[in-house]
């Protein structure tokens, strides 16, 4: 630790823009190295537990302390379908809720899932017992995919499909989004994308979270902040717009010249580059390998489109370090698994509510309310009042 | 400035819990001076603000950057009352948002908000035009207090109470609660206690605010977000409590024993202490006149509390320099304009939102995501799997 004296009231310490490098917690969630190309959930490699387990081994671990054996596996797939259950006076607003934003909207989802954290009475934990307050992680991360996905059908002007209690998180999900009990194939994709993206360290959604736990609200409140923090194109709104980006270059031999002109106008590809790993994205990794065997073709695309644009930000500007992450592959997977593009923002917010669960729980374990400070860089105070400004009252 | 070099990813800087004294960006927003017991406005004295002004005075101050001349004064009036109107698709569904919590309650308000969002099109700001964003900023500070009133009434089964367009901010505010246009006197205590507590640092739900502004997120996502925070019982939560104490103490006999065994029991003492002010809160000030006019004898009985608690404290915890703040006499004050005790945070959360849009507005003149990091201090990493994990497929 190289940590300074902390700051006091009259000079406090001025953190960098973003807090960049400023660690404000301790956890035993989740941790990134960054240098080393590894992340790991509680310890265990990421990619390992994704490459060879589902979501709820992963739900297991984060939310119970440890991996599943293979009684208490049955158990939480049995638990989870329970969980999965809409509270009363949910469904009937799902409708309304939908008409007001596009198909995959988080706008949406926020709104869907602050009210049913209304309905199965989400209160400050301060006020309930950590089982209860448990309880409501589990059934809020459980109940996110199927707000998602009859939401998504509903803004459509699809009938919303009723989980089906035999599948499993991923089969369920896409089940719920397409009406159709997937194939292996898809079920695969979706899982191992799902499973990798949990958690990722004190990602802006996360801290927005342990945040708002901090303050003694209860798990809606997080949950909903937390959603709306992935919403910002910074944020999760990237896959999607990844993707997008792979759409508007169109064809391969437009792929340099497109690029070119982007850098030149200064504009941030998306899909590239991470504050984080400074090398190769753990996640591209595992997300490469199931893109290359559903649509290999994109993934050729795709490729091009990487490394030319690495190329060119050497060549254009250098030291940048830029690398290809995480979303630069997620889109092509997604897609092969029939996810359409406006749910992919959306299927990002419904593994990640496992992690900022996880982290909710963690933060309220050893609370201290986070309250930082400011620097007032605005005209001296006190200023005069100006003449123009006549109340005349009370 | 005592600004170490940035924390790099192998050190980065250990911040304290909370982020205590650590300031995470520059604001011309508003400063709180501990130390001095004084705080303010882009620079103006915010007590002086509230003595003299009313809330559409700060409000501009904060949204346009200076306190109005009398004609900015007459047509910032007009907008805001064009700004009230609920926006379609949302009136309809506030019975079903309302049925789900009690009167008051804040999970209400934020399912609202982030309903209007939607309605009023939020998108990510990064999507938008500046002067569209200020715009949703304004009708979003103009919708809550219409929200939490609604949502109020619907709760306890009476029914909601438009608008009146002829009522400036707060006359209008009593108005939709009660359904009756409030005396001056009334009118005036609400005024007093709203301009006071628009904006007050970075506090909880500011810090909130602007985390999730900095991903790219719309003000919907901000607004609930902040919300959400708000409603934790160590920060927007702590009013009703305050209150709640003096009732539980019951009579001026009873305060000391109770107070006594309380302290013993190592109980929070609910409206006592700030982390801000060592001294005096300058909120409390002005609040304590407008209570001891409304109703004195609740003051004297509150004050008997304070200097009680304040005695027993040195006595029992010396050292812990725990002064009155602004909780112990905002509920006389509010009780006596006649708003329900429920209504206290939500309350507060109506001052608060133009605050914390003012926030948001200046986090993406200039922004960074906030993305800090985090010590892991669980088992060590790379951990083995252990053998009773058998996922067992893909």
């Amino acid at each position: 630790m190289n940590a300074p004296a902390a700051g006091t009231a009259e000079a406090p310490y001025q953190a960098p823009a973003g807090l960049a490098g400023v660690s404000v917690a301790q956890t035993t969630v989740s941790d990134v190295l960054g240098r080393k190309g590894f992340y790991h959930y509680r310890g265990y490699n990421a990619v390992e537990l994704a490459r060879r387990g589902r979501v709820e081994d992963a739900w297991h671990l984060l939310l119970r302390g440890g991996l599943p054996t293979a009684g208490q596996r049955a158990a939480f797939a049995a638990e989870a379908a329970e969980w999965r259950r809409l509270p009363d006076g949910v469904a009937g607003q799902l409708p309304a809720i939908a008409r007001l934003s596009p198909p995959g909207s988080l706008a949406s989802l926020r709104s869907g899932i602050s009210l049913a954290a209304q309905a199965i009475g989400c209160r400050p934990w301060t006020d309930q017992t950590d089982a209860e307050t448990t309880e409501q992680a589990a059934r809020l991360s459980a109940i996110t995919p199927v707000l998602a996905a009859q939401l998504f059908r509903l803004a459509r002007g699809e009938e919303p499909v009723e989980p089906l209690a035999g599948l499993g998180y991923s089969d369920n999900y896409l089940y719920m989004i397409t009406g159709e009990v997937p194939d292996d194939r898809a079920r695969y994709a979706v899982e191992r994308y799902l499973t990798l993206t949990i958690d990722h360290g004190f990602n802006n959604s996360t801290f927005a979270a342990r945040v708002i736990a901090s303050s003694g609200a209860d798990l809606g409140a997080v949950v909903s902040g937390a959603l709306g923090a992935l919403s910002g194109p910074f944020h999760g709104g990237a896959p999607a717009r990844a993707f997008g980006m792979l759409d508007a270059i169109g064809t391969p031999e437009n792929t340099e010249r497109w690029l070119r002109q982007a850098i030149e106008r200064g504009e941030k590809l998306m899909g590239f580059g991470h504050r984080i790993y400074k090398t190769l994205d753990p996640r591209s990794v595992l997300l490469h390998e199931i893109a290359l065997e559903l649509n290999s073709e994109r993934v050729a695309f795709s490729e091009l489109v990487e490394k030319t644009a690495v190329e060119l930000l050497a060549e254009l500007k250098p030291g940048s370090e830029l690398y290809a992450n995480v979303e630069s592959y997620a889109g092509v997977v997604l897609e092969a698994a029939g996810l359409p593009r406006e749910m992919f923002t959306a299927t990002f917010a419904c593994s990640r509510v496992i992690g900022w669960m996880a982290n909710a729980l963690e933060q309220i374990e050893e609370n201290r309310i986070f309250r930082p400070v400011s620097r007032y860089v605005g005209p001296e105070a006190p200023r005069e009042i100006p003449g123009s400004w006549q109340p005349g009252q009370p």
